[in-house]
């Protein structure tokens, strides 16, 4: 069917199943004016269907470079603001970039499949020398993306577990997760709620399973309970466990805000803090810093968390061999919202 | 000198005053390989004092289309994650530029000479279709970078004072700030402080200006405190107003993050607020939702504020004349922080 020898697709193949010049296939693939909406459409239809990628030869040329790295957040703008982790995180991923004047394209979607078109456009039209893969799913189908021939050069800013021999940079929450219920249940706390994020999340999921364990083995009642990381549902998950005929004496939340709120709940219910209940934040946060009593938190420096992954991908594209790098384990500050029962 | 008619800079005058071949200056003008670092920096170190820009009529051809808009960020990363507003605007940016297809080159620079440079660098590379101009400082040299010929098209995210002529999206932050102290004066406070941010941003200077008349015109005492928008910061000009002999009776914050912790410093001089000490805190974010009394703000919807700059900066890229855009002016919110002296 006119491919290269070794299998590779050609346009020429992509043109004949699409029923369309080589000329239209060109312009479909470059992104440029001169085909209908379409055309376009039914062209890189057929080029996705064939497993089309451009010839890495051409990549390697120097005029190829982008000089950029690519990120599409697949979160709600709505919220996005809302945890200070992710512009942290571009912060970290900046500074690394632009010591080599790089940039970094930024999309943020409402959805994960638009994440996964928008990879493949841009592995398409090689507007980006590689992309960094974040928010992580169990079985995520973005792994397999980026392990297809022809993919563009990633790393997965997650676990080794899920990133399945892609290079991943990571932290080990649940060594972290480990030591916060050891913490708590040393000052005597038996009914510990963790206020977790979302469920399909990787790292959510890590958490969990750390946390329900170690509560296992130190013999004490595990409260588990889901949120969407905003304020008002880690309010709601406060108010409805310390009203509960069993409330918890201790609670770990899954980010900065959510402490926070938790922490208004237990004001607006009388209960004092950490006398009546201790908190708990992961991530830390100059916020933890700055309440009223401060914020027992997870901390880890998420800046140099975002230049480390920068750097991981210069390596990956620079012919390094995969490999699971860890970045930190999040430790323990303790201030003043956790103590004894 | 080999210049065409009309004036414009050619890459033969360029080689000609680097004294290199045209085919190096073509090189180096594109980033590519196949010249020395030396060369490159002379070629592009003449090409900017000889005012070189490509001709506009290359880049409205479609193939030299990137599909991409530009903008810099020259500020702390480590500070960036603080408070809400810059992730909450990129992600209102995205949400337009997604739905065109659009990407984000975000680069994030420790000073506004770096600013420039890449913003020159990009109108050398004609690396984006169009820049948004942030943190617009009074007499900023980034609005005469803008209006030179063969400029970026750009879109002034600030006020049109500032602006110069520019396409501008803006907020009316004197309105704003006139509202907030006739309310507080409303409630009876004379000695209302003003906890502002960074001196050079424009918007700091509009506000300030705008408060301190405002104060003057009710007769009331206006206390002007600089911070540098870190809690820290806030904390410390709090701590060190409530501790004078004439402590402000009312205090206004000029980001969500200083108002929390302005918030904590009360608490810890055992203030109780709003009955001590009224605060207000401007920008507002869930944050101020969700602490204990929740926080009296001024707010915007941010989100909308970065779309509606990312849909202008297409109109000025589509032939649109200039013009000055109000987004909004951002309304007083009324919570449980401020109350009667």
């Amino acid at each position: 069917m006119g491919k290269e020898p070794g299998g590779r697709v050609t346009i020429s193949d992509i043109a004949e199943r699409a029923g369309v010049s080589i000329g239209a296939v060109s312009f479909a693939l470059n992104g440029r004016k001169g085909v209908s909406d379409a055309t376009r459409e039914r062209v890189l239809q057929v080029a996705d269907e064939l497993g089309w990628a451009p010839a890495s030869a051409a990549r390697s040329l120097a005029g190829a470079r982008t000089d950029t790295f690519g990120l599409v957040l697949a979160r709600d703008p709505h919220n996005l603001g809302v945890e200070s982790f992710y512009m942290r995180f571009l912060a970290g991923l900046e500074s690394e970039l632009s010591r080599r004047s790089y940039g970094l394209l930024l999309q943020v979607v409402p959805s994960q499949e638009i994440e996964i078109a928008t990879l493949k456009k841009w592995r398409r039209s090689r507007r980006v020398d590689g992309v960094l893969l974040v928010d992580l799913a169990v079985d995520d189908p973005r792994i397999e993306l980026a392990s297809e021939p022809g993919a563009l050069p990633a790393v997965v800013v997650g676990d080794p577990a899920v990133a399945k021999g892609l290079t991943s940079v990571w932290t080990d929450d649940a060594t972290s997760m480990r030591q916060a219920v050891q913490y708590l249940v040393g000052l005597g706390h038996r009914r510990i709620a963790r206020v977790s994020g979302l469920a399909p999340f990787a790292h959510t999921h890590i958490r969990d399973e750390a946390f329900v364990e170690e509560m296992a083995s130190e013999g004490a009642e595990a409260v588990l309970l889901r949120t969407d990381y905003t304020p008002e549902a880690g309010a709601s998950a406060t108010r409805h466990a310390l009203q509960s005929d069993a409330p918890p004496t201790a609670f770990v939340y899954d980010n900065d805000v959510m402490a926070v709120a938790g922490l208004t709940v237990a004001m607006e219910l009388g209960k004092r803090v950490p006398a009546d209940m201790s908190i708990i934040a992961w991530d830390d946060s100059v916020l933890c810093d700055h309440t009223f009593p401060t914020l027992t938190a997870l901390t880890h420096d998420v800046v140099a968390f975002g230049a480390h992954a920068a750097r991981r991908l210069f390596d990956v594209i620079d012919g390094a061999p995969p490999g699971a790098f860890l970045d930190s384990t999040p430790r323990l500050v303790i201030r003043g919202s956790t103590g004894p029962v």
